[in-house]
């Protein structure tokens, strides 16, 4: 029998992988269970996006352009310069996801052994596409005794070889909701203009940033045109996470030019999904203003009620709509498939994503979760009333 | 400035790259240019599949299963056993086109500097492929004199090395359009199980089998459960390119678990389009006869017109929808640029695909085109012509 590849061995699954069969189990048993445990978002998706797709009137369903439709990037450009992005046209790249830009990203950057540092705990999906491109991983520990603020730039330093090809970010953070300062942007742009290194920013939670803060892009960073590849997606922005479009962004043509090369390899993103893309962004302000209302209603209900469980430490997260939380057991993994397993209250439980996931240090995270914030404010309090309960009785 | 990676400088462009200025160029100038260079058909995509998208009525636009939607799935899977594939649930991963199927079996079974041998000419893509998965194509070359049938085992066993994970066909063959016989399948079983290899088959043109011929698929072979991995695609089949819809199939228990891990990290395949093809399984046997009948029209018009030019060979294909033919031409990519930049008849020129693209061996193809028979008959006569009058013109 031929064997799979060291590669497919050594892909990791997602950290709540091993949770799904407990889950199932316990929706068997009539169990109702809040999933605190994904970044899908209960909020709807720009009615203007489905209604584009429900009105298309294809009649042969065509390859689109490799790098997406001229008239999706055009707008999607004039989108980005509102920001003060100054970007031309040949400097986009539609991929299927934010997922498909980042392993574009990987490939025209890395070649197989480089090395990518990222602070951790990190989407835990970095790692897969770091396996299927070849890289190797370099994580830089970030702690929720400061919010998981970036590491000092020695730390950094300690970790560049002659194999470090960039800096991956997510900004802000999943699973840690952390947003960058201006002053944290400065610093990784000295770093790798230093360095001659590349700085990727996952910048799909972009609009996401609360209590009046602004968000600081790669690509309004002086001086780092060449450096500089941000990633990008309408999964989040527009609850659109089915649709699968993203783009990969950069001034640097070389970094185009290859991605692009990637781009034609795979032929084309998906065309429904790029006609629901294109209407979403005439989305009004109005629909985030509420959006991120909700969210900044949620975290903070969601926060305090976590603080308030004895033995509970949470990161107070200033954007996306996740947070980590630290709490008084030994292995994560254990407890939240106790959770489903082995508890319920009145007929309900949670689920959560154990944390160790989220980091590649081996060790690292065993005492914390990621909570996202993607259930209504009701639901959340009681969630969190379930989490203090089951703690209670899993440690009694 | 950070340097990009030797993967994405190595990252082979379209074989038709080149050609595209020059194209648009010709049509600038108000040339008519029939393109035969794409395998875009122009048949119409079956109403029920548009129209199942138009219909939905998404709310929230999620992700979908990593493996693709549950009912698609089911549908799919029936749809194969029918074809007497006696498949379960597990043994199918929907994927974002057949490229994506391609990037997780190659992922799933091969290590950086793993060999996978291929019959050339092949699909350009295959060497993207393999170069994003750091696999090395060992190219087996097959010849214009006999259709581009299978090269004898004997030709296959000289390549095999201890790097050698699989042999790739794409059955019918795109450009050759070659269909493989069941003793041409049956020889290539024995050598996979002998040296413990997998076969993985390219069967996106299944349906487009000519003259009442059989098509067999891989996983029809006795004896090759473990050793079988079927890449599938709805774009040829529904003529449903945008859809960005295909799958992996397979018994072997270990590559399914393996391609799943990729595909979880990717998240899922695009929702619009899922919908589009789970609706397109229920296409009436009547729009095949219609399409297949109509493509074994062309097919014979073109060949029968191509073989009437002098110095002119061509094989025939007996599926799939392309032809490679071999012009008394030194360079076609040379000609091919001519016949855009400095050619016309009547203000009408044709685009065609320079084959050497399509050979992973330098210098082969150098005088052969491949031909997609696209195009409704009246206009593949016309350009027939249109390369007649060129090959005259250039070669005087």
């Amino acid at each position: 029998m031929p064997q799979i590849s060291e590669k497919g061995r050594s892909m990791p699954s997602s950290p709540v992988r091993k949770l799904v069969p407990f889950a199932e189990a316990a929706k068997q048993r009539g169990t109702h269970i809040y999933q605190l445990n994904i970044g899908q978002p209960d909020i709807k998706t720009p009615k203007q996006a489905i209604d584009a797709v429900r009105q298309n009137d294809i009649t042969i369903l065509e390859y689109s352009h490799s790098a997406g439709n001229l008239t999706y990037r055009e707008k999607l450009i004039s989108h980005y310069n509102k920001l003060g992005m100054n970007l031309s046209i040949d400097d986009i790249i539609v991929s299927t996801g934010g997922s498909e830009a980042l392993l574009f990203a990987m490939g025209s950057i890395c070649d197989y052994g480089d090395e990518v540092i990222i602070p951790e705990p990190f989407y835990a999906n970095y790692n897969g596409f770091a396996t299927a491109s070849g890289v190797t991983v370099k994580p830089i520990t970030t702690s929720i005794d400061n919010n998981f603020a970036l590491p000092s730039i020695a730390e950094f330093e300690k970790l560049i070889t002659d194999k470090t090809k960039a800096i991956l970010i997510c900004n802000p953070g999943n699973p840690t909701g952390y947003l960058y300062t201006q002053e944290e942007m400065d610093q990784l742009a000295a770093l790798v203009k230093k360095h001659d290194l590349f700085l990727v920013a996952d910048e799909v939670y972009r609009e996401f940033a609360y209590d009046g803060r602004e968000h600081f892009s790669v690509l309004n960073q002086a001086g780092l045109k060449n450096h500089a590849i941000m990633i990008d997606s309408v999964s989040k922005r527009y609850s659109m996470c089915g649709a699968r479009i993203g783009c990969m962004v950069s001034k640097n043509k070389e970094v185009v030019a290859a991605a692009m090369k990637f781009a034609q390899a795979r032929l084309s993103p998906p065309t429904f999904a790029q006609i629901a893309a294109e209407a979403a962004l005439d989305t009004p302000q109005s629909y985030f203003d509420d959006v991120i209302q909700e969210y900044i209603e949620r975290r903070d209900i969601l926060i305090s009620s976590l603080k308030k469980i004895d033995g509970v430490e949470v990161a107070n997260p200033g954007g996306a709509f996740y947070c980590v939380a630290q709490l008084p057991v030994d292995d994560t993994d254990e407890f939240a498939q106790w959770l489903l397993e082995s508890f319920d209250f009145e007929g309900e439980t949670i689920m959560v994503a154990p944390a160790a996931g989220f980091y590649s240090t081996p060790g690292m995270g065993k005492n914390q979760i990621r909570i996202a914030y993607v259930l209504e404010k009701d639901s959340l309090v009681k969630a969190v009333n379930i989490l203090e309960k089951g703690l209670k009785a899993y440690l009694s």
